[in-house]
């Protein structure tokens, strides 16, 4: 599935996402983040040492809904599934490269405790609200 | 649990919520929603018609997330159950009291398709994100 370019625009323009996955047990988490995407996935960047990344692990199950900044009667609902992961110089790379569109400056090394990975999610059903607007 | 008076503030000052249900099956699903409270329970407004509604009568287990507008790096996750539901005059008056707070005007009498309940939802446990700053 191609990702829409209203998503692309949330994402381009900064938006962040709220994140969520399932802990063991099947009880979902959520966390606010920061959000991009490739052609076909929603992209996460998170760190191995994370809870997030445990649970996807044990189970690929993931929400990422996408709240406009200005408005907040628009938001899109991305549900899928992780189906790919890249650690390594890439997932490095790509953090730095989010830092600048949100922060303006690379990220801080100081701020990686373990390994930063990039998790790649396929959406499964994407939800579109308030963009008739 | 009562309600910590920073989660209060975030939803007096209008803030929406990020609320996570878990679909059969076990998939987690998220919507932007009105949210309010009471001294021990995030309150949430709903129809018995609605998808989420059945959700948290198969699984009470939800996640609700309240960004702080003016702050995106500020937000409170509410992990927690739905413990009790309130039908009838109490649920239709209380989505008149969300719609004049984000509105400014009573809910649209139209736009209800079946009937209103409010979720009552037991905090098991709450993370302040940005707080400290």
């Amino acid at each position: 599935m191609t990702i829409d370019s209203r998503v692309a625009g949330l994402i381009r323009d900064g938006a962040f996402a709220a994140f969520t996955t399932l802990a063991a047990g099947g009880a979902p988490t959520t966390q606010m983040m920061w959000v991009d995407h490739d052609d076909e996935h929603i992209l996460i960047n998170t760190e191995i040492g994370r809870a997030k990344y445990r649970h996807v692990q044990d189970d690929p199950r993931v929400v990422v809904l996408i709240p406009d900044p200005a408005d907040p009667y628009r938001y899109a609902e991305i549900r899928g599934r992780v189906v790919d992961e890249v650690a390594g110089r890439t997932a490095r790379d790509h953090i730095d490269v989010l830092s600048e569109r949100y922060f303006g400056r690379p990220y801080d090394p100081d701020a990686i405790g373990t390994e930063r990975v990039q998790l790649k999610i396929a959406p499964d059903r994407v939800h579109l609200h308030g963009f008739e607007r």
